[in-house]
């Protein structure tokens, strides 16, 4: 992963440069903090390696990929505020160390940044199709964020649902950031279309293994431990499908595991994975997550690319799974 | 009038068709609440107004009249979190009446939707110059608000930084849907520059006389007892420009009234009125405000526009300070 190593200095060296605004420091001290907590950058990493399939010079995919970052954070800031979350990358959250008002318009404004980078692109034309798709995800990533605010109350969340929602929550944005790089590189809309259904597999199968590893990943390999999911009560995928294949009996006893207020966690978490591993919940997810993989790497076949560079994508995806990024 | 009444009512009547999304509801709801409260749609009016300076068929800058017209609606729903306000319009305000989270949130589509919006005109070389105005001009409205929390907390807060503040936070939107509706009527950019110049000019004045009128309106003329800003010890042009003229005694006993925990509500009042007139206040924003209207009025001569459509904005500008919309 040589190509996306550089890519992804490349891309560190040019946010290294943007001053994110200038006056009410207020404002803008937010903004330069959240932008300045690091992250893996994935998602400007994979708009500019599809830019690069189509076109070695990456320079002018450049705004588009800090628009997709900007916007990513965005949502982080505001999202932190909805969860109350207290830390995001090991440091406060911006709310946290601001205080809502600020973290709130802030927010306002990175989503507004965005934009303006987005408007540094030079064809018209190009400005105008890919304004239009970035408006078309951010749209969906709203949604996404109220469907997984909606699932918290709700009761009967199916499985269909979750999977839309992780959809919309999380990968229509790294489908966006394929789809942005591969016209910004010159890319057919047919080529482009084939990577925003490479992306958009490719997230919901990174989703779903990220619930896997939450509750059956290696401590040792993924330096957490397993089951915070669990005590959180969260509906993921391994929840949602062990209530969907359990009997009666193990779904009360789920159900009450879910809604005990007083409960020793070790136990909680060893009872729930047992629920989960007599299920072969694990074996499932794994299943799922494989279909949506394959079906990803389905949509490469075909594309107009030299199979070295079709390499660097089954490569990336091959290390995304791996959590090697 | 008949003119500026014929587009509003052409607008309201676009404007119901709007659906403003579709699912999730907890998302949407709160978008359609927001927009069903009304409001005199002054920013679209004078968008549509301005197009048809230039060009009788208003129906295409429709979407461009919505655009900001649910981008100041996305600004009033963040704004009254902020604030903490518990009435719009005489309603619930969005937070308060489905919470903090669903208010942010929702307020985030908007300001997606309202570059929805703007990505439906047709020509993708206005599409970019438009957004690029838009986007401009929302940084700068987050710019003005982040302006006046702050002022809040400063008690350094000289006039010029003021009418900077009003500037960012209320007229640049106004200036800029004048632009926007010249530019998509087909104006020159000379013409359209005019007509941001006229309307940025306008909006100070505007806000000038609105602090005038929040301490010396005749209630009955207004429909409200005046002294609310003195009341909240808003730092207005009043208060501001006082502290410039007053005294050393007069200071400190302005600033004795602006910082009282306990208080009669009436005498406080009365006391800093007699102290604004004292110092002739009420004078010199009027004085101030007539400044600004006549630069405003001063960028219509010299427009493309044949001198009985120049009388429209006359008129407007007019019916504006009056407060007859």
């Amino acid at each position: 992963m040589q190509t996306l190593h550089q890519i992804q200095s490349e891309f560190q060296e040019y946010l290294d440069q943007q001053t994110f605004g200038t006056e009410p420091d207020n404002l803008y001290l937010p903004v330069r903090y959240i932008m300045s907590l690091g992250g893996k950058r994935l998602r400007p990493a994979v708009l500019l390696l599809c830019h690069k399939l189509f076109n070695d010079n990456i320079a002018p995919a450049m705004p588009a990929a800090l628009a997709i970052e900007v916007f990513h954070n965005f949502t982080l800031v505001h999202d932190d505020i909805m969860d109350q979350a207290p830390l995001r990358r090991g440091q406060p959250t911006v709310h946290h160390k601001y205080g809502t008002n600020k973290a709130i318009l802030s927010g306002d404004v990175m989503l507004v940044l965005a934009y303006q980078y987005l408007l540094r692109l030079e064809n018209p034309d190009l400005i105008t199709n890919i304004s239009k798709l970035f408006t078309k995800t951010a749209i969906e990533v709203c949604e996404g964020q109220q469907m997984d605010m909606d699932f918290e109350e709700r009761t009967d969340v199916t499985v269909d649902e979750y999977i839309r929602m992780i959809e919309l929550k999380t990968s229509v944005l790294v489908a966006a950031a394929m789809k942005i790089g591969a016209l910004t590189g010159g890319a057919g809309e047919n080529d482009a279309k084939r990577l925003y259904e490479f992306g958009r597999n490719l997230g919901i199968a990174f989703q779903l293994q990220d619930d896997l590893l939450d509750s059956f990943g290696d401590p040792e390999k993924f330096g957490k431990q397993p089951g915070g999911d669990i005590l959180q009560n969260k509906k993921t995928y391994l929840f949602l499908k062990a209530l969907e294949l359990a009997d009666a009996d193990t779904k009360t006893e789920l159900l009450n595991w879910y809604s005990a207020t007083d409960f020793d966690e070790g136990k909680k978490i060893q009872s729930v994975k047992g629920i989960f591993s007599k299920l072969e919940i694990p074996a499932h997810t794994e299943q799922l997550k494989t279909a949506f993989e394959e079906k990803a790497l389905g949509r490469l076949s075909g594309l107009n690319v030299s199979p070295d560079r079709i390499e660097w994508l089954r490569a990336f995806a091959k290390r995304l799974m791996q959590r090697k990024f």
